[in-house]
């Protein structure tokens, strides 16, 4: 009987342990989750929990040496523990998160033992990959020559599901969307570099149509640059890779950039008796008698019967509540005020959307070609992210322990090995790619 | 005879090695400057020059052996390899940098040696704390109760040599100019803290005027916070530290953090082929037609024919002349590109300006005291920086070799028996401030 151990029991665990309880190979795998807490959820009856502190090295090891397969849904900070013990004792394991320097370093060392340690295999990184090499695989295969390569993806409300003035809730790690984007961002347009400092990124969008769905705005995310060695675009004229919000959402949300509510590298003070109302003002310049909603509206050069007024009125930034917070950086505090309303609830369900356009010179005519991905969320369990996150796992897994080989060392899945089965077994989950094709103008 | 070494012999020590081989205790003293490489300025007959290379250890331990007290106007990073070789040979130490959390951090060793490590003994910090040290223990000698503390400086050019659009140069470390308040600025105002991102720091400015030198504007000089303590203003209700420019220099450098230029986090690709133009253009979005010059106006909101435009045209940005390194962050060759406009000549002349305004209450009334400094170079060796710089160093120093003592451990001159020789010693170099003092309506 195959012994499959995951740690982390949170959320996003929650489709791929009900993926692989089902998952027969001959015989039933054994699951073991392992986390301090018990999921909020309830596991199928034939999988075991155990409670473990993911720093207790002994305990760790104990639960990887028993294991034929591990995977990791932990935070990324743990993700190094959890490869030290699988390189003890020789396991292989399974991640969503992105293959860091820091993984990468254990590269020579996960070969040697003759383990694979495949990252990046859940949805973005994991699926954005999969489906992306496939289309260019196609493409070169053929003998075409890709030029130009944008890719978007966006953790969203499903429609009707969006009635709030930002058509916008935290569907996934609500620290991650309060982060977005700080640094820099880095991409190539028409064979130039080109940069955007994180203060201008949100006023740096570009407008995407997705058709039946709608219009979105994306923005850059981050280094755009690392994409081309790894999808092997050596020559590429425009490489873009991006995030999507609904419509009006960026102009909104620079709000909180322009403020330096966003900021995460100094402490503030006084939080403890802090109001929402005070977190605002204390960004804003100092006057007696003007409200903070009028100076933030001319701060920004609002309207104030804006929809942007309207949005950010509605998150309750100028109230006069308690933050409810003793300590915290900018960035902390925005998330715990957010959060408040920024919560989705049991009844609403999330979307994905991911967009890939691909230009390419085949026989020397000009082509385009775009894919998109939307799926909506079952519930609040089998979310849109928990499925797309879990299930491109959950299969890596079951081909791992029904032998198929991914490599050794640390890998991600742009190899066509490994990515086609997946992609083909995510169709059958309804997680499928419509693509058009169109000769362009040269 | 009392020996000095100096390490360091750029610019910023001529004023202090002139002033020093003109003092006499009974007999002369011996003045040793150490540097890699010789100063590009004749020292005096009296005094000695030491090639050194300052990392290596056993020829600094060496050089301060032999000396009576060592003064440090090296880079700050290296500061403390001369402190290491002071605790060493039990030798106090005198510099015009910040007393930096690793500088404290050898406050109980120094202690237990008996050494005197007297950090911020320079212009800002230095002649800045000694100056409102003065009449802060004088308001509170009096019984006045200080409520609001504002103080700016800037080393600008001097009148009559502001012949370009910017009015400005370089007269000190231009690294320091092109990174100026990047991080984040803290103040107190009104009893409010009050934080600015780095990228509104340059849109928050305040107008100064100083008396008979015209206006001047100002931008929050990062952690005015830190002065709370250091000043003993517990209760105080505005507490602002700022940077003077001349009017208008804000709004032109303000393109530059909008572009990301002043960015040095991370290396830009392509530098050894990239002109001035493709470094701005790197910035803005593509478009095969728009010049760079349109693109920027548009960015920044600037009329075409502002002064703005003026001031960027003339720094040589838009030109198609190489930057002329061969990797760098945007900062970096930011820098570069600007040094090629923005270095001081040897016919134009420096200033320093610095301006305190205290308010107070005594005996119920509310009282303002303005206080300020104006003090020009008198060429391009003796500038007012290095002036400002280098004879509180000096007078401190020779202070000391008296035999008066400045207190045990790091220490910085906010101490009256430090600070009130000091300042009495420079009016006789002209640096004295003025002061003058109203009642105001409460």
């Amino acid at each position: 009987m195959k012994k499959v151990l995951i740690f982390g029991a949170g959320r996003s665990a929650y489709s791929l342990i009900h993926y692989l309880s089902k998952v027969s190979l001959g015989e039933p795998i054994q699951i073991t989750t392992a986390d301090l807490k018990q999921p909020d959820f309830v596991i199928p009856d034939n999988t075991l929990f155990e409670k473990v502190n993911i720093q207790d090295e002994d305990h760790r090891n104990e639960l990887v040496q028993e294991a034929d397969l591990v995977i990791s849904m932990v935070p990324v900070r743990f993700h190094s523990l959890v490869l030290k013990s699988c390189l003890q004792h020789k396991k292989s394991l399974i991640t969503a998160s992105y293959a860091s320097p820091e993984i990468q370093s254990f590269h020579d060392e996960a070969v040697e033992k003759g383990i694979t340690v495949l990252m990046e295999c859940g949805l973005d990184p994991g699926i954005d990959h999969m489906s992306a090499m496939q289309v260019m695989d196609k493409i070169r295969g053929e003998g075409g020559e890709i030029t130009h390569f944008e890719t978007f993806t966006g953790g969203l409300l499903a429609p009707n599901h969006e009635d709030n003035p930002w058509e916008y809730k935290f569907t996934w790690n609500p620290r991650n969307v309060v982060l977005a984007g700080s640094g820099n961002s880095q991409f190539i347009q028409e064979g130039k570099y080109k940069y955007i400092p994180y203060h201008r990124l949100f006023r740096r969008t570009e407008v995407i149509h997705i058709p039946g769905h709608g219009y979105f705005e994306g923005y850059a995310n981050r280094d755009s640059l690392k994409y081309k060695d790894l999808y092997q675009l050596d020559n590429i004229k425009t490489l873009y890779r991006g995030t999507l919000r609904r419509v009006g959402f960026c102009k909104a949300w620079d709000t909180f950039v322009q403020l330096g509510a966003t900021e995460d590298s100094y402490e503030m003070r006084n939080v403890s008796k802090m109001t929402h109302r005070d977190f605002i003002n204390s960004f804003l310049y100092y006057n007696p008698s003007d409200s903070v909603e009028l100076k933030l509206a001319h701060y920004m050069g609002f309207e104030i019967e804006s929809i942007e007024m309207y949005k950010l009125r509605w998150s309750g930034i100028f109230s006069d509540e308690l933050v409810g917070l003793d300590s915290g950086t900018p960035a902390q505090i925005l998330e715990h005020i957010l959060k408040k309303k920024w919560t989705i609830s049991k009844k609403e369900k999330d979307m994905i959307v991911m967009w890939h356009k691909f230009d390419y010179i085949l026989n020397g005519a000009s082509k385009r070609l775009l894919s998109y991905l939307a799926i909506t969320g079952d519930d609040s369990l089998s979310t849109a992210m928990a499925k797309t996150v879990g299930l491109p796992i959950g299969i890596a897994a079951k081909r791992f322990l029904e032998g198929n080989s991914f490599g050794k060392g640390v890998v991600i899945p742009v190899i066509k090995n490994i990515y086609e089965p997946i992609l083909k077994e995510l169709k059958t989950f309804g997680i499928n790619f419509i693509e058009s094709e169109k000769t362009i103008n040269a």
